[in-house]
C-alpha cells in the first residue's frame, strides 16, 4: 500500500465524509486528510468533483472518487483485505446496498429538516427522524437477530453508511427539542449504537458529540437568523 | 434460469421500473410482470417493500428486492451472463456508479420538478433539466470518447439507469414548453440516443414516447387543478 496516494477531501462533522473515514479505518489503510472551508472550497475540490462541489472527494493515485457510498464500494474493491464490507451473496449485498441508501433517503434527509425547518415541517421532521430510527431497529432485529451488526459480527456496508449518523443523535435532539425512546423500547439500535462505539477504528475520526450538538445548533441559529 | 421465479412489480412509465427491464432484458432474464395501480397498490407490493412501498420490487425465489439502482446490481450479480453490466475496474465502476446516481439526484428531480411547479420553480426545473443533460453530453465525450455508450461499445450500469429517461424527452418539453439543443450541440448525448434506441433489448418494454408525453401532460394537468 505503500505506493498509493490516498487523500481525503472533507469536511469535518459530515455524515458523509465519516462513512469514507470508517471505511479507510476499518480496511487499515493510510491516508492523507484535507479539511475544506465549505465557505471558500479549494481548488482541488472544486476540480476533483465538478458536478457537485462537495465533499467528501476520495483522490487516489490521482482520480477522483465522489460521492460517499460510491466510495466506500470503491475502497471495498481496491482494498478487500481482511475485512469486506459488500457480502459476497447477491441477496445479502442488496439488502446492505437497501439500509446504506436508506441512510441517504430518510435518516439524513428526516436530521437535516429538523435542523433546518421551523413549525410544523419542524416538528414532522422530528416524527420521520424517529420513524427511520425505528425501521433500523426492525431491520437489525430481522436481518442480524441476536448479533450486533447489520454484517453480523462486523461492520459492513450497510453499518458503515449509517454509524456515522450516530454521532449526530446528540445534536438532533437538542435541535429538535425531544429525547428519542431509550433501550428498553430500541433494543437492537441501543446493542448496535454501543457495538459500534466500541470498535477501534470507529474512534479514530469520530467528532464528539458534544462537538457535532453545537454545530447544529449553530446551523440551526444561523437558518432562524436569515429566516 | 428455468428454476428461477422472477417477478417486476411496476408500474409502466416508470423510469425506475425501466432499469429493472432493460437490465432483465439485456441478460436475457425471463420474467412475469405485474402492472401495479398507485392509488390501490396491490398486498404484495405493500408486503414485498414495506419501507416506501413503491414500484419497482423483484421478486426472486421469494425474496424481494427493493429500490432500482439496487435491483440491477443484483442482476448483474445473479446474471452475469455475456452482458455484465458493472466493470471490473473499480474506477470504471465508481465512474457508472456516480452517473447512475446522477440520473437520481439531478435528472429524474428536474423532470420531477418541471411536472409539479409552477412559475419562477417551473422555470429553473427546465434550466437543471437542460444542464443535467448537457452534463451527460459532456460525459459521454469524456469517459467513452468516440464510443456510443457510457460502457463503449455496449451499455453499462450507467446506462441502463439514465436510459429510460430517454422516452421521457418528448413529455419534459410538451410539458416544458421549451424544445433541447439539438444534436450539434450535444452530439455525445444524440449519439447516445440513437444507439439506446437500436439496441434490441430496450425495444422490448421501452413505452411510446407520445404515450409518456400524455402521460406527464396528465399529471401536469391534475398538478394544477389540485393547486
Amino acid at each position: 500500500m505503500s505506493k498509493d496516494s490516498v487523500k481525503l477531501l472533507n469536511f469535518w462533522p459530515s455524515m458523509f465524509g465519516l462513512r469514507v473515514h470508517y471505511a479507510l479505518d476499518l480496511k487499515g489503510v493510510s491516508y492523507d486528510y484535507q479539511e475544506e472551508n465549505l465557505f471558500n472550497k479549494s481548488k482541488e475540490l472544486l476540480e476533483a468533483n465538478p458536478i457537485y462541489t462537495k465533499i467528501p472527494v476520495l483522490i487516489h493515485n490521482g482520480k477522483p472518487i465522489c460521492e460517499s457510498l460510491v466510495i466506500v464500494d470503491y475502497i471495498d474493491c481496491v482494498w478487500p483485505g481482511s475485512h469486506k464490507l459488500l457480502p459476497e451473496d447477491p441477496y445479502e449485498k442488496a439488502v446492505a446496498r437497501f439500509w446504506a441508501d436508506f441512510g441517504d433517503k430518510k435518516l439524513y434527509d428526516a436530521g437535516s429538516r429538523l435542523i433546518r425547518a421551523m413549525g410544523e415541517e419542524h416538528k414532522k421532521a422530528g416524527e420521520d427522524l424517529k420513524w427511520a430510527l425505528m425501521k433500523i431497529d426492525e431491520a437489525l432485529g430481522t436481518i442480524a437477530p441476536g448479533k450486533p451488526f447489520f454484517g453480523g459480527d462486523a461492520m459492513n456496508f450497510a453499518d458503515v453508511a449509517l454509524a456515522p449518523f450516530i454521532c449526530w443523535f446528540k445534536g438532533y435532539q437538542k435541535v429538535g427539542g425531544f429525547v428519542l425512546p431509550g433501550p428498553e423500547e430500541w433494543p437492537n439500535l441501543y446493542k448496535w449504537v454501543d457495538a459500534v462505539n466500541s470498535v477501534d477504528a470507529i474512534k479514530i475520526s469520530t467528532p464528539s458529540h458534544d462537538k457535532i450538538a453545537e454545530f447544529a445548533e449553530v446551523i440551526r441559529k444561523r437558518v432562524i437568523g436569515a429566516a
